[in-house]
């Protein structure tokens, strides 16, 4: 077993209302950001999962993304998978 | 001017409490994810705005991380920053 670091991006889908960047967009612009066009926000979610090797880990995050991370109606998921030393070094864990 | 594309990553810093990672851990785990060590979520925020040149819209980032989209305290925020040909190709906006 390895371990792996998934960093799972989840973004609202083109056309999905994104009402906390526009807020943000404008508190931007208020701040004196006159060119900003557009905010997106979106969730960002650091998963240390173990599993054999890379096929088994892109298999589970991409059932995590469906059964729980990501609402598939409206956002849409990706992500970057990699084994992280740092996390290795830090030791198995519970 | 051109356009640029930030994402931006806002994460919490080690050592803070992520209520809601620990919450889809454990919903993860429920779910079958029995590998799942740690969960740590985050703010994932992209940003499209107009700058002069790449030293010009690195600056206007890290200021926008500072004075708004991240709460230093207990956040970290890093960017990837990018002239995005599909957003040009949109146009220029308003």
């Amino acid at each position: 077993m390895t371990r792996w670091t998934a960093e799972v991006r989840v973004t609202l889908r083109h056309g999905i209302a994104d009402p906390e960047g526009l807020s943000i967009a404008d508190a931007l612009r208020a701040l004196g950001h006159a060119g900003v066009e557009e905010v997106r926000s979106g969730k960002l979610i650091r998963v240390v999962f173990s599993a054999d090797d890379r096929a088994a880990a892109e298999a589970e995050v991409s059932e995590m993304c469906r059964r729980l991370l990501a609402n598939p109606v409206m956002e849409d998921a990706s992500w970057d998978l990699g084994t992280e030393p740092e996390a290795v070094a830090i030791g198995s864990g519970g």
